[in-house]
């Protein structure tokens, strides 16, 4: 696979089996998964697996026969929506989910000019790797970006919240217009709607919303990233509603299909037609009935288990404990996110500045102790708990034990 | 989905079974497969059936830990290919995959420039989509065409094939010429290995090989994108086999995981490591323990069902049984193709002047029949044979009876 494929770890991790939220190495170790949002509905999810055995046993093909459960995982799909968005494209992975969402956008309005955040990851095509790592007033084809919204690191020190939001609105405004003075027209900005690679800042209130008005006003259209937000992980079905804004353009992807090759994106019926009709999209393996059996799966277990309302309770209280231990651990320096999606800031205490080594060792020491997290941020410096979505309070416990003791054992 | 999502015949289809090279409607009707080539081991094969159900129930997670599985469907996928085919990226689609072969053709070579002929499709993504319906002498950022070498509608007339084939070539070598003359260095050229696109044309005897020859020279690199020529379409394992050259880059999709969302690229250990390090690519559906088990039933079902044999054999006779009906139906111009890939030229009879309506006319007479083509080429009126591989004599009797009888009913 070619030397510097990405891994996990000093010492990678071998894996051979997986159940809920344990995976299991192929020394028969055990760990606590605390980073996987693709198997949301749990690892081997029995009900996805039969589904996704029972379809690819009877019928799997491309969209352009008819397909009644395709249409049905659609006509579901949309309906987790709000009334405005009302037709998909389905695609494979989130950066084709983000290639039809820019489409779209730049299709509908004729421009080609999209904003961004200065700090986002998008996905890994050549169109969609010009949203990643660009600083604020660089200058690349069709896309700007705006400096993350966020209170813990302000742009500028002593500001009320209100005021940092105004300041940022303003950046967007201001970037509009620079994108004008450019002949880049303005088609619209994207935004994940936690701010998940961003490092799940939390963003002066009101600020998606008032965001979401300015584009609009400039004749923009909004589109939001929920390939890591959507699908209850936020404790709302959507990141936009947690976050309170109503985009015209959803792409959704990882936990889709629980591991299933699934993605796509949501849009008024006007915007998904004009798409069609401007582009002829075809996708091989999209919108095939393999695809919808794994998607309905998964949207059926996030509803019959009511995982929406698990998520926000179970969230609510490991944020909780966290924030006790914060009390004790001035390096936790910003506990943050939605739902089972945390972050915690790592830094030098008594300052605000960024810990990477010491987010690290808090990773690598979890992994000694059986628990799997990630890492996030514009600095690599945010610890990133994000368990799939069946992680109950049971789980909990463990990892906050797990937590603990690496926390100390990091200090001493 | 939108209006003008894309779907075949006037009266759409609507699946509910496959099995084999059989479909079955909602009806209960049976339809004889002769159009679909993901599926390519057969609808709903057993093996990949069971080799997707089995791993699925067991694990399924991103690449950033190590599985075994993963690692020996690599090598084998990689053993496949001649000497220099070391090491592999796998992705989720065709259009990924392209993605991925030009960022290793570009930045290995540190220069921009593509060549592709005039009438090809290489994927959806809008980088990739720059490679589609580019006219020759037209300037398009990073991109230039060839004519599509061919010998049924020369580009001159009354050129020996030899002649012809220094034609093409020296096109090329124009092309690459022009391409610097305007600044843009030249990094390769990419090729479906049997010209699938635009219509299955015979190239002039030799032209692939002295092809690569000439981009090799230039300091370029031969991306081949086997998404529809690869695992033994052509009744060669590859297309580049069958065509007589040696890619630096191969692009693989469709038939990969018989419609599991897999694809991927091989190329030297040199150029993916290389890739590696410039992008950091990471796909988080693709290298997954499904996909590789998936990938590795088609590969054992290939092997152990010696399909590339079959292929080579049963595509031969079917393709002279055609070639005898020729000799009555003059608007059968050019019968063309690779083992079960073949591309019949309609035209109006004693003329090369393509016949679209009577291509149309012939799709939809085998439907009434309960046959299953398509159309393809830079005219669309190519009538396309692409059955799955475990097409057998039986069936190429039934198609042919009821091909014979749509012709002759097209007649009156």
């Amino acid at each position: 696979m070619g030397l510097g494929a990405p891994l996990f770890y000093d010492d990678p991790i071998q894996l051979v089996r997986g159940e809920g939220v344990w995976l299991y190495d192929a020394d028969g170790r055990r760990y606590l998964d605390l980073y996987n949002n693709v198997p949301s509905v749990g690892h081997a999810n029995p009900r996805v697996v039969e589904a996704i055995a029972g379809q690819a046993a009877t019928l799997n093909v491309h969209s352009r026969y008819l397909h009644e459960g395709v249409v049905s995982y659609v006509e579901r799909l949309v309906g987790l929506h709000h009334d405005g968005l009302e037709s998909a494209v389905l695609a494979c992975s989130g950066t084709e989910a983000v290639e039809v969402a820019l489409m779209i956008a730049r299709g509908a309005t004729g421009n080609r000019g999209v904003i961004c955040t200065d700090a986002t990851y998008h996905g890994n095509s050549a169109q969609v790797a010009r949203l990643t790592a660009l600083p604020v007033g660089t200058r690349r084809t069709g896309v700007r970006s705006i400096s993350t919204p966020q209170r813990y690191r302000p742009i500028e020190p002593g500001l009320t919240e209100a005021e940092l939001c105004e300041r940022h609105l303003a950046q967007l405004e201001q970037t509009i217009a620079a994108l004008e003075a450019d002949g880049e027209r303005f088609a619209g900005m994207i935004i994940c709607s936690i701010l998940a690679n961003e490092g799940l800042p939390t963003a002066p209130a009101g600020w998606f919303e008032r965001a979401a008005e300015i584009v609009h006003d400039a004749g923009g259209l909004v589109i939001a990233d929920e390939v890591q937000a959507g699908f209850a992980r936020s404790g709302s079905w959507w990141g936009y509603e947690t976050s309170g804004f109503r985009p015209d353009i959803v792409c959704m992807g990882k936990p889709m299909g629980n591991g299933m090759p699934l993605s796509g994106v949501v849009a008024s019926h006007e915007l998904v037609s004009g798409f069609r009709h401007r582009h002829r999209y075809f996708n091989t393996f999209a919108a095939s009935p393999m695809q919808a059996a794994a998607g309905m799966a998964v949207i059926d277990e996030i509803s019959d288990r009511e995982l929406v309302v698990h998520v926000a309770g179970v969230g609510q209280r490991l944020r909780t404990r966290l924030e006790e231990l914060q009390a004790d651990h001035p390096e936790m320096g910003d506990i943050r996110g939605h739902g089972l999606f945390i972050g915690i800031d790592w830094v030098r205490p008594g300052t605000t500045e960024p810990d990477v080594a010491g987010a690290a060792d808090v990773v690598e020491g979890l992994k000694r102790r059986g628990v799997l997290i990630g890492k996030a941020g514009q600095h690599r410096n945010v610890v990133k708990i994000r368990p799939p979505l069946v992680f109950d309070e049971e789980h909990a416990e463990l990892f906050l034990s797990a937590f603990a003791e690496t926390v100390a054992g990091a200090r001493i």
